[in-house]
């Protein structure tokens, strides 16, 4: 007896395939023509569009034997869709550029479909275009587009000496999760593990920032040392940040567990773990931090460090992600 | 003597890559905030924007021995800005995911920023945004923006039974240089190779086409018959083309050598040969047709046939280009 095959995407052509995937995505709220013309257009009504864009590539960024498809679709909306809420405006839309092997069953090109659609339909968002090719290996390049809504956009570079530094989201999370996965000891704490696989930043908290008067505003994708000191130097000023036990002791009792199972100090995930999607934000001074933004620490005049922990340079974490480095 | 190694994308880390590439690119007319901060903010003064994505794959779409990083740059822009033209707006906008080898040489990198601004920069578009990974092959995802300047957008679906059907840029250039490519004759003509190397849409005939009341417009990207064959499904009508040797006689007589130095019958270029990105329109019959349109067929009622060649079902060509299929 003969078992049939999995399909993959070699099996069907492109209309074919498209069939499969477009039932999946939602139109959004803000698309006026949807996929299917040479462009897509969408509504900006403020006269204004927020776009960036996120690239991920299989065994760079996930492996299809610790993710399946609709996890990589839903972390690829959230990331960008963080970018979007890091200017404090509310996302509208992404394209999606998919470059897949022809051995790539069809099931996960639907499940990633899914992944994408299901991470923007709660925002409103609309898949609204994308081009597919076959490549050597999976790799999944999202555009986002945002609204400001009438407001300026919150920039790295408005923070200014005397703001309190606030953080908004989760810390350290993704970090533990693929350490746990790394030491093969996955099944010891599924929701780290699963905080790897899917982040879950605080989308809302980005329009809320902004309308609470952030001064300054960004996406925490590559730890918080290295993005803290990416926001000092556009703004010219000196991060001093809590204790990190103390400001996110939320998360450091969450992570306890495994970072003593793994031998791991928990400040290395809570100051270095990247691909949470937090925001970390600045605010005048006295001002009503909107939920669930925390302070973490306090803006400086411009000294001789990005960022200091507890007012000294901090030991651990400073190095942070970097893509083409061994 | 030790010859120095060509530095790659390895020795450098992000930042230091990405201050080589950003002098390549221009700013742009319509953007108001520049890359460096989570998402770029672009002017939409319209209230609408179109948006479209076209990924290039090394090896599939391009190879580097035939074609340089400016190339391969000049290409990416060009084919996203025919599809922004192809809605009868004007480019403003785009933003690049790219994915590199470490192994890749800094020179490719930066000369592709180079050809992506050159091909940006006579439209006033700018490079607003981008992301840069590590992955196992060369892979360029380019998202492009345009602006409808208060007209509505010329769909596929505007196409009606007496309109004239006609075309603006090469025809079946693209195919032919690659045809010479692959026979190892690509010295035999040099603008036919460079024609596949880098198309050259008619950019600014997607504007005035749509001023001049195109009832349907597109990017002839993946053949003439194909391409007219979705323009004929999607506006439910069929097209009759005249005779391509006619109707596209200038190219016909430069494609005739190569043709016969490969025994190709020229038709097949003509009339399925992708990659030129020209534009394919239907106006209303009388309607003067602005430059470089010329007439190339008639729009049907809906019939059996999407297509039409003379009246005729169209003996070559109805295959054009699948990703998926060997």
């Amino acid at each position: 007896m003969r078992v049939p095959a999995e399909p993959t995407v070699a099996d069907l052509d492109e209309q074919e395939l498209l069939a499969r995937i477009f039932p999946h995505l939602p139109v959004g709220d803000a698309t006026l023509v949807p996929p299917g013309d040479d462009a897509a257009v969408v509504a900006t009504p403020d006269g204004r569009t927020v776009v960036t864009c996120d690239v991920l590539v299989e065994d760079v960024h996930f492996r299809r034997a610790w993710s399946t498809g609709h996890q990589v679709g839903l972390r690829a909306a959230a990331q960008n869709l963080a970018d979007v809420a890091a200017m404090g405006a509310r996302p509208t839309a992404l394209v999606v550029g998919l470059v897949m092997p022809p051995t790539t069953p069809v099931a996960w090109v639907e499940a990633l479909a899914a992944g994408l659609g299901d991470g923007c339909r709660p925002h409103g968002a609309g898949v609204v275009g994308g081009d597919l090719s076959s490549g050597p290996a999976l790799m999944v390049a999202v555009t986002a587009f945002g609204d400001l809504e009438g407001r300026a956009p919150v920039l790295r570079s408005g923070a200014r000496a005397g703001d309190v530094v606030a953080h908004a989201g989760r810390r350290g999370w993704s970090a533990a999760g693929l350490a746990l996965l790394l030491a093969g000891q996955g099944g010891a704490d599924d929701a780290l593990v699963d905080a790897f696989r899917v982040p879950c930043p605080p989308l809302t908290a980005g329009v809320d920032a902004a309308r609470a008067g952030a001064t300054a505003l960004m996406d925490v994708s590559d730890g918080l040392l290295r993005d803290a000191g990416r926001l000092a130097r556009a703004s010219g000023v000196t991060l001093d940040l809590a204790d990190p036990c103390v400001a996110f002791d939320d998360d450091a009792r969450r992570l306890a567990p495994a970072a003593d199972l793994l031998g791991v100090d928990v400040r290395e995930w809570l100051l270095a773990g990247g691909e949470d999607h937090g925001l970390l934000a600045t605010f005048p001074a006295g001002a009503a931090l909107p939920a669930p933004f925390v302070p973490v620490g306090r803006v400086l005049a411009r000294a001789a460090t990005d960022v200091l922990v507890e007012g000294a340079r901090p030991a651990v974490g400073t190095s942070g992600w970097d893509h083409f480095r061994a």
